[in-house]
């Protein structure tokens, strides 16, 4: 009997008809059923007579299926053993302690995503590149798009197309002629028929990326378009919803980004997003997480569908700094899938240096809240650039995030919240907010003085406790023990920017 | 004929009672007449039997003077002769273009101030460190204090006290005791009684600072107090305002600061404020500038007797880049006196680095403000620190805020003002506000891009205007040429921090 362990994916695929519109003419069912749960899942056309249906389980145990469709042949009926999973799968994401994030596992989960928009859409050697770089374990989310990207430094037509047809001739494009806002003038497309080949490649990447324990933050819409993907009638769309649902739901990694600077996209209202929604909620059997990214206006992240806020900085100056004020309005986690990248493009959302970067991690983080990375260097040769296409990485931020991702991981309990902070109670006024002071409970707290660079600092601490101290240079990557202490004690920092000083309780 | 300088001071002694209290129970009035004015000028008792009047004149040519008391020989006339100011003295500060400075004889005046709270305070040879440091040029506005500084790094008693009497000792004050609110007990002091020599050291700092091209930024009242200084009855109050205003008013150089951080004035209401502002607006016949620094909460600096908005930061991450929107809530200068300090203290409001505190002076002034320096280097062996002793200065900003002066000077016309930017219209959104763009008219632009590291900018002109163009290094203070351009161009840059672009248009 086949096996497919807890989380993993079974498909099942029958034979059906070619002619017509597969896409749009057929429809393909499977109902899943154990002791503990039964799924009816939606399946799917994946082109050459081939129809699918997929199905992640949550319960390890005996199970049986049977298909069901409008075509002769779509019924069909089976079973399979679920196992335990392997060691390194913990399940889908779901939201805990309010604000946080583990895998229905209960295993906590500190975010630290990456975004390569176009990645799936690149040749082979660079994709590669990116999964080397990957290995390295820097990140464990990564945001990419379903379709491909019309944007600076992205001319290049993608490796396919999501839909049967051609494309506008790009042989003319550069950054010179670049508009954010064209016409779709030259694209011939069948909106009723998938190429199947494009999803496969997604799908490809997703697998890529589970293998890896890395979160694959989907973007199924977005603004930067040439091809009139980003027009399509809202039936088109639907059938667009609808499908990315049936194909990608029962990868257990997948979160639903709804789009990327939603905001931008002139030609969809409220009431677009919102039936994208409820199509989610009606057909990923799973309940992966959804959100919604905004460019200039943040979406109204209260609305029960979205399970955690997906947010683009709005200002230049302060922005993980509200994760704390964004907490308590929106009382979901806070995810900063867009906080400027590092490299030295001209645009201010592109040219912030990894220092800088990784202070902002560290004062999402600690503040509750969770951030993300991007790179955008200039490669006058290639013009490969991390944040669009993957490739090779080039700057200091991502060893440093994954520091940062090791001490996350030693919290206790699911996530840091806001700590008491630690000033003279007769000096009697806070020292001008000078550090950030969160912990995971009463006994751990992390002290961070980000661009300050205290040559000391003094705690206050009852003299019945010990404390063991640590002190952390986020930026070096180093741990260093400064000893127990009760009371009030003064420790010694080495007047440089993003130092943190760790105190954990001890008996 | 005696002879004065325009905006000099004249001042005119005579000789009277020293028994009782002279300084609660004489009066003693000067008026200053010529073709052009009329000032009638309140006296003051400066010890040993001798009462002083003094005068500013603001026009050239003859003046007579007449005295009168409420003592026998307090009735004097005289006159003398206003010649053309020396060549350094522009006269007093004015408000000018709404939200800019120029001297009374209309030269622009472009603040970049620093703060030495107790400098006044301190033995000679440091006062000698200060003066030397000052003779460099870096500032032209310093902030400090009448009375005497209680604080950390601030437990010396001064040289001088301002009244009659004995302070409590300080002999086992430290870090480790010190508390910001104490009680005055220990201190024995006839509130009614003034020191003149202690005013006469704030004179000569004010005289040093005039000599030296520097506005004395005085700060009347503030809470850093074991003395009980700042917890006087309104009647103590109001004579110690009378006397600091008859006393400084003539030199013109003097701006008055109400407070340093008025809200930390546990003693004082809104109302006494309001009433110090009154005895100011009564008794300075020259209407030198008028200010309150805060602390937690701003003043409403809407108030029609505040000229400018002396402002410390509100918030640790974004505070200057306020700049633009608190001009327009308040339609006055704004004059950031505290926006933390170069160093490595403990505390957060003074331990960033001289880069930081650059960045800051450029966003305040690029958007039509103006910023502030302190120093607060651990000093273990003398515990002399730059913003309240003075002494020696040890940071990096000092040459880079001269830097800064030099290219604010060479504005056209009075202030910076928004510009409007430069982007590619065919774009249509702005890069994520990447820039800062302002400009001295529609011939003057600066665009700087502060912790952005632009490989390159482009730049959107009419073909039909001429553009010199200049890159400006504002950490290593450099300016190089980069040519003269029209209509659509791109400036290369060197991928580093703290650079600017700066557009003068040309025939």
């Amino acid at each position: 009997m086949e096996t497919v362990e807890r989380w993993g994916m079974l498909e099942v695929s029958v034979n059906g008809p070619t002619e017509g519109n597969p896409f749009t003419e057929q429809s393909f069912f499977g109902t899943f059923t154990s002791k503990n749960e039964k799924v009816r899942a939606t399946g799917f056309y994946d082109g050459e007579g081939v129809y699918k249906v997929r199905f992640m389980p949550s319960f390890e145990g005996e199970y049986t299926y049977e298909t069901e469709g409008s075509f002769e042949g779509a019924a069909a009926t089976g079973s399979f053993t679920v196992t335990a999973p392997n060691v390194d799968n913990h399940g889908p994401m779901r939201v805990v302690n309010q604000f946080h994030f583990a895998y229905e596992d209960t295993t906590p989960y500190y975010s630290v995503g990456t975004t390569c928009y176009a990645w799936a859409h690149q040749p082979e050697s660079i994709r590669q590149q990116t999964l080397q770089e990957l290995d390295q374990g820097y990140f464990n989310k990564m945001r990419f798009c379903v379709f491909p990207k019309h944007y600076i430094h992205n001319f290049r037509d993608p490796e396919s197309f999501p839909y049967e047809g051609t494309p506008v001739d790009n042989s003319g494009l550069c950054e010179e002629n670049f508009s954010y806002h064209v016409g779709f003038e030259g694209n011939r497309w069948d909106f009723t028929r998938f190429n199947p080949e494009h999803f496969r490649r997604v799908e490809r990447c997703i697998v890529e990326l589970m293998e890896r324990g890395i979160e694959a933050d989907i973007i199924v819409m977005h603004p930067y378009d040439r091809w009139g993907f980003s027009a399509m009638t809202p039936e088109q769309d639907d059938l667009y919803w609808n499908y990315i649902v049936a194909r990608f739901s029962a990868y257990r990694n997948v979160w639903w980004s709804l789009a990327n600077e939603y905001d931008l996209l002139r030609n969809k209202k409220l009431e677009d997003w919102e039936r994208y929604a409820r199509i989610l909620c009606e057909k990923d059997p799973y309940n992966h997480l959804r959100g919604i990214h905004n460019c200039m206006a943040f979406y109204d992240h209260s609305r029960p569908w979205i399970t955690h806020c997906s947010l683009q900085r709005q200002d230049l100056y302060r922005h993980v700094e509200y994760t704390d004020e964004y907490r308590t309005r929106w009382g979901k986690p806070i995810v900063w899938d867009e906080i400027s990248y590092e490299g030295n493009i001209d645009m201010g959302w592109g040219n912030i240096s990894g220092q800088e970067l990784t202070r902002r991690f560290w004062e999402a983080s600690l503040r509750g809240g969770y951030a993300g990375h991007g790179e955008t260097f200039i490669d006058e040769e290639n013009d490969i650039l991390w944040w669009s296409h993957g490739g090779l990485l080039h700057g200091e931020s991502p060893a440093r995030i994954r520091f940062l991702h090791k001490i996350l991981c030693e919290t206790p309990g699911y996530g840091l919240k806001c700590g008491q902070g630690s000033f003279d109670e007769t000096v009697g006024v806070p020292d001008g907010a000078g550090f950030l002071s969160f912990g995971g409970g009463a006994s751990y707290e992390i002290h961070y003085y980000g661009f300050g660079r205290p040559s000391f600092r003094d705690f206050y601490k009852s003299p019945e406790d010990k404390w063991k101290v640590e002190i952390i240079d986020t930026w070096e990557m180093t741990v260093t023990d400064a000893g127990v202490h009760s009371g009030k004690f003064r420790i010694k920092l080495p007047c440089k920017e993003y130092m943190a000083v760790r105190l954990t309780k001890v008996d």
